[in-house]
């Protein structure tokens, strides 16, 4: 039975999610801040409050994605296509925020279909909205169901040279330490796993490419502060295998940037990046 | 008021501590365990079982210690002098355990006070003893009470060359992650607090230099099996710096080894190992 297209709208149950420090933390040195970066991987340092990476976002946000609306696919043609947040206020140090999941799109790609969903979060404690996740998974061989096939490109990298290049190495345990932030599909950590999925190794969290993604940002366009952080949207394009290094190129025009996030041999893996900040 | 020599014998209340796999994934990448540990370091691995390192006992065991009954101490004048871990039984990947601590020898250095304390634990689960924990703190300025030394040296490394060595690089973030294992001490983290206890940036934690050294034994002589690796004790001899290299030598007789792990500059930084394994 093929993805019907007629989900579009529909929504999710409310989910509850709650953080505490620790789990900011450990989010933190997962996607590679370190003893630079204090104010995100300790609590109790002198005179640097704790705060919250922005991309944190796509931990606690997401909840209620209604997946069991839209028909019955087979999951393992699931592939994670694009990811965005968007900030209403800085994330807390720890609290609970409630999400609700609603679908936003269905694009006929032919080969597979794109299912866009989104959900915004509510800070429980404020009753305010505190952040929205984005995030499209392409379902192959879902496609052919005779709908529109969406835009291809949504942010193009300008043809200048970028106006800052950052590059962060990751590690060879780095998807060790990012699953425990909450995904653990052993195609990040099971050498007999990723092989069976057509990889030499294990390959990292796309999510982590993400979230070193985003530290580039964040310190280098807000000064490190991420009440200034207002969104980031990007897609993956091609897999990052740990002990990678990520080289992000930005391209800034007033509050507003075009980013890509490369590997050390120049191949792209999180395009057609967008971010905002204040 | 001194230090109390007749605390000896004295007991703490129990204390129930309980652990998941988390906890034991979190403290194996900690103590620098990673991809060739996979058996450490996930929980789903195919026919890897998830299991749990021996010197996890210093995070879970040592509840109870009775401190309160020593008599009153300045608390800063306090140094971790020994740590020392014997297994009954494998640590199982969650549990609980239940500990009562006991001061076990009270001795007079002069400049200050040994307090010796040992806090045996019971798998809650089936009433038989899981682990015991051993650890001495030196308290500076207690001691002159007229009691007696005690041993000054309990294990001495031999003048032959080792049967054995292994070098771990620790990384310069090493405290940052161990320390979400449960000692937040800013000493391990906050530059500025390390410079007020005299160390020129912060130190590692003694105990993840336990857990490193552990690693090395558990590798070299129990074939990466912690059902074999008995018991293990060491004294902390001098300060590690995260990112310091750390080499553990060990001179095996039978079924029990001496051992010393040094920093790269020759220093030794755990001194008097002794360890035993089956």
């Amino acid at each position: 039975m093929p993805i019907d297209p007629n989900a579009v709208g529909a929504t999710g149950d409310p989910v509850r999610r709650s953080w505490n420090s620790k789990d900011a933390l450990l989010y933190a040195l997962g996607v590679g801040a370190a003893t630079e970066e204090l104010a995100f991987t300790t609590e109790n340092t002198r005179d640097v409050p704790q705060r919250v990476l922005p991309t944190f976002a796509v931990i606690i946000g997401g909840g209620g994605a209604p997946f069991g609306k839209i028909g019955s696919f087979n999951p393992a043609m699931l592939v994670h296509g694009e990811e965005g947040i968007e900030l209403f206020d800085e994330i807390p140090v720890e609290g609970e925020i409630e999400s609700t999941g609603r679908v936003s799109a269905i694009w006929d790609k032919g080969k597979g279909a794109v299912v866009e969903m989104e959900s915004p979060s509510v800070n429980v404690a404020t009753g305010k909205p505190l952040l929205k996740t984005r995030m499209s998974a392409f379902i192959r061989g879902e496609g052919g169901f005779g709908g529109e096939r969406g835009p291809s490109v949504k942010f193009e990298a300008p043809s200048r040279k970028p106006d800052h290049e950052v590059t962060y190495a990751t590690r060879p345990d780095q998807a060790l330490l990012y699953r425990l932030s909450g995904d653990r599909n052993p195609l990040h950590s099971d050498p007999s796993f990723a092989k069976l999925g057509g990889f030499d190794r294990p390959i990292l969290h796309g999510l982590c490419t993400y979230g070193f993604t985003g530290r580039a940002l964040l310190h280098t366009l807000c000064g490190g502060d991420p009440a200034r952080f207002k969104s980031m949207d990007g897609r993956f394009s091609q897999p990052v295998y740990p002990g990678d290094s990520l080289t992000v190129r930005m391209w800034v025009e007033g509050s507003e940037c075009t980013f890509q996030t490369s590997n050390q041999d120049g191949g792209v893996v999180l395009d057609q990046g967008r971010m905002t900040f204040a």
